[in-house]
C-alpha cells in the first residue's frame, strides 16, 4: 500500500477541487503566460551575468556584497510597482588572506602542493606556518575513539567521502559536512594542531570547496582546510604507505562586524497587505567563484518574480516581498535579522520561498511549517499540484531554506524551490561556482516556477 | 476532472499490484542495487570519454566510425556473459570537404563572414561558390507564397526560431526542424541557388547546428547550409535595411555506400531466450563535435546496462540484446538493416528500449506500440512506476527512438528515455557536442534507470 498513498490523497483533492470550482483554466492559463514571458523575455540571465561578473565573491562585510546589494537594490527600483528599501544588517566579516599553501612533505625532500581553501570563520596557522603528521580520519567519533594520545599535535584529516548512492545530492552533502563544521573543533579538542576536510562533493576534481566551519567556545581555535577530492584521494594513498608530513600556511582572519545589508523590493498587497509572501534567496556568497549557483541564481529568480507580476499586469493581493538575505554563508545575521525585525513590527508572513540550491531545471517545492498548522496547509497547496505537474514539477514536505526558517515562529508556510541536485556539488563553495555554468533556460524555469506557486498562494491563500 | 485521471489510474493499478502480490520488496531491493553499482562502480563516464575523445565526429562510414565500432565491440566483448558480433550495414557516406564559407558582402565592399555547417547530405557550391541576394522567410509555405518569381536565383534563408515557451525542447524542436529537412529542397523547387537555415536551438550562441536535409527527387538540389543564432540574427537585422548579398562556398559531398556496422551485445535469456529486449542507441555521430549527448551517451549507457546485469549478478530469463545503430543521423540504414534481418529470421523483440536524447538526468520513460496491443502493455507496465518514482521517474505514453521505429510491426513494446531537455540543443549536432559536457553523475543515473526498467520487463514481461 505505501506505494499509493499519494494516489488516494490526489484523489480526495480531486473532489475537493471540484466541489471548491476553483477557476483551474484561468490559473492554468496565467500559469502558462509567467512561462511564456519568463521564457521569451526573462531578465534572470541578464541580470545573473552582471551580478556574477561585476560582484563575484560577495563574502558578506566584503566591498563587492556592498556592490552587490547596491546593484539589486536598483534592479528592483526599476520594476513598476516595486519599492526597494535596504535592511541594515551587520555581519562577521571574514577574510581569507593570502593564498593557502598547503604542501605535502616527501621523504627525499619532494614538496607537492595541495589544492586547498581555508574554511570560512577558520583561525590562521601561525607566519611560520604549521609542520606536522597527518593522520586521516573518517568521522568525528574516530578522532574520540583515538582519542588524545594520538590525536595531540598532528594535523586530523577527515576524509569521509559524500555517498555517491544518494539519488540527491543534499542528502550526501548532509551525511558528510559534519566534518567540515564541526572537524576541526573535534580534532582541536583532542590536541590537534589543525584539520584537513576532503572537499565537499561527490566528483573527483582539482576543485577545493570552502564552507563554514565552526568552533566550540571552550576549545582551543586551529586552522581548517579544505583540500580537492583528487588531492584527498592523493593524500590518503600516501599515508597507506607511512606517515606523512604536511606543511600547512594560511592567514584568513575575522575582521570584526561590518554592514551587509539585506535588500528588499515589493509589491504591496491591494486586499491583504498585511498578509506578506516572501520570496527570496541569499545575496552573499562565498569569496571564491561568482556566486552563481550559490546563490546569486535564487536572489535573481525572487526578483524575475516581482518582474514577471509586474510584466504581466497581475496585481497580488497579498505583499509580494522579494528579500536578498545578507550573511547566509557565514553566520545567517540576515535571515535572523529579518525575523526578529518582522516580529517587532508584527507582521505576519503568510508564506515564505526560498531557492537556495541552484539555476537548475526545477525539480519541485518541498513544504515545511509548524507542526500545528501544516497538515491544514499541505492539504489545500496539494490541490494546485495538478496545475504544475506538466511543467515537471512534484510537491513534497521537507525542508525550506535557511534564511527563511527564524520565520517559522509566524506560522506560516515555508517553501523550499527544488532543483535538480546533480550538479550542484560540482560548483558548491568552489572558484569554479561561475556563470558560465549556468543554463539560461533552467535558471528561467525556475524563476517561472517560483512565481507560478506564489501567484497560487496569493489568490487562494494557505488554507 | 481532466487533472485527476492519472491518479484514479493509479489506485486502479494499485489493486491490480495488491491482488498480482508482486514480490515489490525485492524489486525495490534489486533497482536499489543497480543504482547504487551504477554510481559507486559505474563504467559508463569512463567508456563515453574514451569514445570522445579517441573517436569523436564518427559520421557513419568514415574511419572514426569503424574506431568506433571496433571500440565498442571490444568493450562489449570484455563484459562477463556478453557475446558480441557486427551486423554488417551500408551506410551513404556523406562528407563536408573543407570548411564552409558564408560571406556577407557588405555595400562598401566590407565582407562578415557567418558561422556556418553545411547540412548533412547537402550538395556543394560550384568550385567557384555562389553571390546572390538573399530572402529571409520563416516557413516553407512562406516560399511558396513568394513563388518563383521572388525566389528565382536567390538564396532563401529560413529563419523561423525555435519556440522557447515550450517546456520540453524537442517540442520546440519538432515545431522549427522542417526548415532544415526540406527548405532547401522546397527553395530549390521555387528556383532557389541556395538556402540557409537558422540553426536548430533556443540559445543564442556562435555554434551552427549541421543536421540532415533531404531532397525530392524531382527537384534539382542545391546546397543548404545553416548558420549560427547570433549570425541568423545579424543577417535578419541587416535585411530589415535593404538588400543583402552572401557569398557560399562549400565542397561536401556524397562518396557512396560505405560499411558501417551496427554493433550488438548480447546476454541469452535462460527461460525465454527467444523474447529479445532491445536497449540501445545510435552509434554514429555528425561529422563535428564528439557525438559525446549525440549518441555516445546513449551507447555507453546500453552497454553500461549489461554491464550492470554481469556485475550483480543478474542471470536474465530473456535475451538482453544491446544494439549500436549505424547510421541514424543520416540515412537510418542501421535501423532498418536491424529490422529486416530480424523479420528475416523470425526474431520476436519483446521490447526495445533507446537512450537517444542525450546524457542528461532521466526523467522518465516514454512507451509506444502497436495500437492493437498498446493499452494492454501500458496498463502491465505502469504497475511498476510506484518503485520508479523515488528516482524521479515518470511514464508516459508518446514516442520511442528512430532506430528501434522500424520494429513496431513485431508488436512488441518500444520505449524512449526521456532525460531533462533544456540543455540538449545546446550541444546537438554541434562542435560543442563534447565530453566537458556531460556530467557523470547524470549520465550514471539514466544508465542506472533504463537497466532498472530492462530488468522488470525481463522479470515479469510486458502483459
Amino acid at each position: 500500500m505505501r506505494f499509493y498513498s499519494k494516489s488516494i490523497l490526489l484523489l480526495f483533492f480531486a473532489t475537493l477541487v471540484l466541489t471548491d470550482c476553483i477557476s483551474q483554466d484561468e490559473d492554468a492559463y496565467m500559469i502558462k503566460e509567467i512561462h511564456n514571458e519568463a521564457l521569451k523575455n526573462g531578465m534572470s540571465f541578464n541580470w545573473l551575468t552582471l551580478l556574477c561578473l561585476r560582484h563575484g565573491g560577495r563574502i558578506a562585510g566584503s566591498p563587492a556584497y556592498l556592490g552587490a546589494a547596491k546593484y539589486t537594490h536598483d534592479v528592483l527600483s526599476k520594476i513598476e510597482g516595486v519599492e526597494s528599501q535596504f535592511q541594515a544588517c551587520e555581519a562577521d566579516y571574514w577574510n581569507r588572506g593570502a593564498k593557502e599553501v598547503v604542501t605535502i612533505l616527501g621523504k627525499n625532500g619532494k614538496k607537492t602542493p595541495l589544492k586547498a581553501l581555508s574554511l570560512g570563520n577558520s583561525v590562521s596557522t601561525s607566519k611560520n606556518g604549521i609542520t606536522a603528521e597527518v593522520i586521516e580520519v573518517s568521522s568525528l567519533d574516530e578522532v574520540e575513539k583515538l582519542g588524545i594520545e594520538k590525536v595531540k599535535g598532528k594535523i586530523v584529516f577527515f576524509n569521509r567521502p559524500m555517498d555517491p548512492t544518494q539519488i540527491r545530492t543534499f542528502s550526501a552533502y548532509g551525511g558528510a559536512v559534519d566534518q567540515r563544521v564541526y572537524g576541526p573543533s573535534k580534532a582541536a579538542e583532542f590536541g590537534a594542531v589543525a584539520a584537513l576536510v576532503r572537499s565537499m562533493t561527490t566528483s573527483s576534481d582539482d576543485f577545493p570547496h570552502t564552507g563554514v566551519t565552526v568552533y566550540k567556545d571552550s576549545v582551543q581555535k586551529v586552522p581548517g582546510i579544505a583540500i580537492s577530492t583528487s588531492d584527498a584521494d592523493k593524500l590518503s594513498q600516501l599515508i597507506k604507505s607511512g606517515p606523512v608530513k604536511v606543511f600547512l600556511k594560511t592567514s584568513c582572519k575575522s575582521l570584526g562586524k561590518k554592514s551587509a545589508p539585506t535588500v528588499i523590493g515589493e509589491i504591496k498587497g491591494t486586499e491583504f497587505p498585511d498578509e506578506i509572501i516572501v520570496v527570496g534567496g541569499h545575496l552573499d556568497s562565498w569569496d571564491v567563484g561568482q556566486g552563481a549557483h550559490d546563490d546569486g541564481s535564487g536572489c535573481i529568480q525572487s526578483i524575475e518574480v516581482l518582474r514577471l507580476f509586474s510584466a504581466l499586469g497581475y496585481k497580488p493581493k497579498r505583499t509580494i516581498r522579494c528579500v536578498l538575505f545578507s550573511n547566509e554563508e557565514n553566520g545567517l545575521a540576515g535571515g535572523q535579522t529579518y525575523a526578529r525585525v518582522s516580529n517587532e513590527k508584527k507582521e505576519f508572513h503568510l508564506a515564505a520561498l526560498e531557492s537556495d540550491a541552484g539555476g537548475f531545471t526545477p525539480r519541485g517545492f518541498s513544504f515545511d511549517a509548524d507542526t500545528s498548522v501544516f497538515k491544514t496547509y499541505y492539504k489545500h497547496v496539494s490541490q494546485w499540484l495538478p496545475l504544475l505537474e506538466s511543467y515537471g514539477l512534484f510537491f513534497e514536505k521537507g525542508g525550506s531554506g535557511a534564511d527563511i526558517g527564524p520565520l517559522k515562529s509566524q506560522k506560516g508556510l515555508l517553501i523550499g524551490l527544488r532543483p535538480d541536485s546533480q550538479r550542484y556539488f560540482d560548483f558548491h563553495h568552489t572558484a569554479n561556482d561561475r556563470i558560465e555554468n549556468v543554463n539560461k533556460r533552467e535558471l528561467e524555469l525556475g524563476a517561472a516556477a517560483m512565481a507560478s506557486l506564489i501567484y497560487l498562494i496569493d489568490k487562494y491563500g494557505i488554507k
